[in-house]
């Protein structure tokens, strides 16, 4: 694609004071920091819910003002809960056309003002009309996918809980986390029913936070080397297998075959795991486990079906929070961040030379997965 | 840029009992249908205002499933009224990098269905915050620009409802306009006060509608020759000159630059005539009059001072209907439109070989300038 991320920047995710714009700002100023500087001439703000909450419909244009970007372009990018990963992929493409040279991408929301039950049902306005006719919400739906998958793979349910614990143990180590403390085995299976088979902890928390990248024209570290996405049905009754994301699978596909690398070269992997069972589902979908065996990586280490492939360092969507409009540029951040050896106390034991970033939009009415690789490796 | 628009879609503007999604899959499909049903591998879809009126956070995703646009990628983009524009732009150079190859792009708004109150006040988010807490609305800033202006080039005040009265003249030709009857200069100025010197016949109305363009890879007629845009502060009080919007001189200062065209040469243009006043402030920006002297476009026929430049041959924003999302994609649909001889009853004679869409969002703190031309001409 010729163009490469040169810089991060977050702010910390959680109950947060500052507005929308200061957020998108701090992480904005962060990434720009990091990238030395240097002139953008594109801007792109990722953020899903919009509005009403905020009283701000400009998003950019506010963005652009605060931090001083007078004669550069942009826009504002929604794609649901994949907001953040849109915003990066019409952020490299117009790189990649030649038209810019330097573009600072962010990913910003902000929930906690609001209160739960409101969040929930702005949240549910991604789902398809049909279902939101019904009353249905977002963590209600994830529990139908959740349960059918555990019918079909009833060996996985042993993992459920897993997930969340290695996400908390990631998060600990992640300075911007919005959950700085472990926890057990036995506090996520008795935490209160959310919708069954899904507890509170099996959730990703409500959460205010803003991510940043610098991406600019050319190779080298971090190179965006694929870009896939898809869209399915928004409605889950639409879909003829709800067990998997067809969207990832799309998405999936697509990445691999422009990157040319193979999923033993990927070393880290940021995936949406809103919901503690799509970790699951989604390193199948991605192709690094086989249907129903996605359980295998949250077994004893070094059991997993791809030994070399670390899953959220970061601490995901259930450790570091999931701000919906920040979260799918979080994972590019830090993905991007590990290759270039500058992931701070995340870091992982050398640079991986691989990386890639998975996004889920709506309850997977639209993917993204985004690879990020060495140009030249090998 | 190695982009062209091969087709052009529209619904009829105005007050319609569709809602959002059908308005916006009807003009896709007349887009798609003009471009001779070839597959579409993007699907980009501008809208400003959204959450809470429709009950649609994920647009894109509804779009795509109504039009059967499987593995498709895509995502919604927002820049307040110029949404069309920012839309159109990042689809182009999505297409112009190469990862995709013929893209679907559409602009749409539901409006009418709000009582106008509530049109105003959500209009009014897309203003600096400083202004929204004061309870300023976007007619009452633009009375402002249009007052300081008027104080300094007096000379204009008798072209301003001139502007109003072409707008209609040129609509009642558009079959997809929401005026299909032209106006008298005594109606316009007898028409109510909004906010001096603005009456209501120099305000484009609240409407609903959509619009749609296909653009694919390669060139040829209606190719994508110069893309321009620009931020401005979002508080009129934080600039330098209110008589003007700077933000369109340097998105038209870009756009030339690119497209190797004079003004000379371009023969049609669509701009944004939100407010009667506008019209003259945006030719002048645009750089086809000198400032003060955009009223000269709407004295005697030929007495301008671009006499080959039409202006607004659709009816432009007063004319057509100003669905706010869609207007910066109609002009685009209507100027390619015009240069590929496929105007219909808007055709101008002969088919001009450069022509220029003139957006803006918000009060002007972000405005797009985009012109098509014929590759290879001279």
């Amino acid at each position: 694609m010729n163009c490469r991320v040169i810089a991060s920047g977050w702010t910390r995710f959680g109950r947060r004071e500052e507005g929308l714009v200061d957020l998108a700002c701090a992480a904005g100023r962060a990434a720009l920091e990091g990238a030395g500087r240097e002139p953008i001439d594109l801007l792109v703000v990722g953020h899903m819910l919009s509005g009403e909450g905020e009283g701000v419909s400009h998003l950019v244009a506010q963005v652009a003002d605060r931090l001083g970007l007078g004669p550069a372009a942009g826009w504002r990018i929604d794609a649901a809960s994949a907001s953040g990963a849109a915003a990066f992929h019409s952020a490299a493409l117009a790189v990649a056309s030649g038209r810019y040279e330097r573009a600072l991408v962010i990913g910003a929301e902000k929930m906690t003002h609001l209160p739960t039950p409101q969040v929930t049902r702005r949240l549910a306005t991604s789902l398809a009309p049909v279902e939101q006719a019904v009353g249905a919400t977002m963590p209600g739906l994830a529990a139908l996918v959740a349960q059918r998958y555990l019918a079909r793979y009833p060996a996985a349910e042993a993992a459920i809980a897993e997930v969340t614990v290695r996400a908390r143990a990631n998060a600990v180590r992640n300075p911007v986390a919005q959950f700085t403390s472990p926890v057990s085995r036995e506090s996520v299976e008795q935490s209160r029913w959310v919708a069954p088979p899904l507890r509170l902890l099996h959730c990703a928390a409500i959460s205010d936070g803003a991510a940043a990248v610098v991406v600019e024209r050319g190779g080298g570290v971090a190179t965006v080397a694929g870009l896939g996405q898809a869209f399915s049905p928004p409605a889950l009754a639409d879909r003829s297998d709800s067990t998997c994301f067809a969207a990832t699978r799309e998405a999936a596909r697509q990445a691999f075959a422009s990157a040319r690398c193979s999923h033993d070269e990927v070393q880290v992997a940021e995936i949406h795991d809103a919901f503690a069972p799509f970790a699951l589902i989604n390193l199948e979908d991605l192709g690094f486990a086989e249907p129903g065996e996605g359980a295998r990586f949250f077994g004893p280490a070094g059991s997993g079906p791809a030994p070399q492939l670390q899953v959220n360092p970061s601490g995901g969507l259930l450790g570091r929070g999931h701000p919906v409009g920040a979260s799918g540029l979080a994972q590019i951040a830090e993905i991007s961040a590990q290759l270039r050896g500058d992931a701070g106390p995340t870091q992982m034991d050398g640079s991986p030379r691989w990386g890639l970033a998975q996004s889920i939009g709506g309850l997977g009415a639209q993917n993204f997965v985004t690879i990020l690789g060495r140009e030249g490796a090998p």
